[in-house]
């Protein structure tokens, strides 16, 4: 059984990620690491399908087990990827698919140098205002802090493997597929 | 204008090389890269698209002036790959296709450090045989001979970054352009 490939994916808001992984994940060769926090759950949201929803006490416990590939806190709640799920189904074959902001992908690239990494950008900052003006949920203001922090994050993607751009839907789809082929017949992984 | 892609392909004779360059050269975002030779045409083929025929004092000429990416000498006749009609399409954003032995490619690889590497592989040599035998056209010595050189060239192919099995065609053709794709969407083509 050939190990599966780690791909980490990362995207600023608005730039279609969860779409084009919603098309990804249809197919059942793939893994959706699913994050730990300590947050408490929304209505619509299940355990170990949005999140795994721990308390603060268990998410410590796992910590001190050195159980989280990383973690991060913000505003008072944990976050974090554990090992042993993204490890048991790369020994099945699975690809796993890891989306994650930049930060915490530059420490997963220190930790998993086979890992693979996916960023997904607009086409450009204009399509992008206009797709969160779109949405219709955000402020101006709002819009403008996302469309800023956007600029900054594209800054990082030289620190990707591969850079995918959202404009046509279908094509991006079959952009990551052709990185995921490329990578299962690269020599290197079966050396 | 984004430079092209070098994708040199090895692949040992029987495998379907011919057949699946055959596909993906109908793309016009390629260029073939056609070998100069001093061996005689043979009447079927053409000058610039089956070899760029060259006399000796030519090719030597050449020689002398560093024109050559690689050449060598087999059975009294030089055969080489000139630098200038790769370079004038690389530059013309053309991806080019080398096609070569795994001997000439590894000098490529010191060369030519950004080019891509793909090996093309049988399903198993006990197909390799079979289609050797289906052609018609071998004797069961020069058979016996093919599959043992086969044998030793699939040794070189952990030199190579891709390995595409030739079992299916429509497979290894989408596998060859999922290939190109993907190296087209790395970032540090662009970097």
């Amino acid at each position: 059984m050939e190990k599966g490939i780690l791909f980490v994916v990362s995207a600023p808001a608005g730039c279609g990620k969860g779409t084009i992984l919603g098309q990804i994940l249809k197919d059942e060769k793939y893994y959706y690491s699913v994050s730990a926090t300590t947050r408490k759950p929304r209505p619509s949201e299940q355990d170990g399908v949005n999140y795994r929803f721990l308390d603060k006490a268990e998410f410590e416990k796992l910590i001190a087990e050195d159980a989280f590939l990383e973690h991060a806190q913000y505003c008072d709640n944990y976050y974090g990827t554990l090992k042993a799920p993204i490890e048991e189904n790369l020994a099945k074959g699975k690809h796993v698919i890891l989306e994650i902001e930049v930060q915490g992908a530059m420490q997963i690239r220190q930790l998993c140098p086979d890992a693979k990494f996916i960023f997904i950008a607009p086409p450009s900052f204009e399509t992008l205002r206009q797709r969160l003006e779109h949405r219709g949920t955000e402020t101006p203001e709002v819009i403008e802090k996302r469309v800023n922090a956007a600029k900054k994050e594209l800054e990082m993607k030289i620190n990707y493997d591969y850079c995918i751009i959202n404009d046509i839907l279908d094509d991006a789809v079959a952009d990551f597929k052709s990185v995921v082929r490329a990578e299962e017949l690269k020599i290197s992984r079966k050396a």
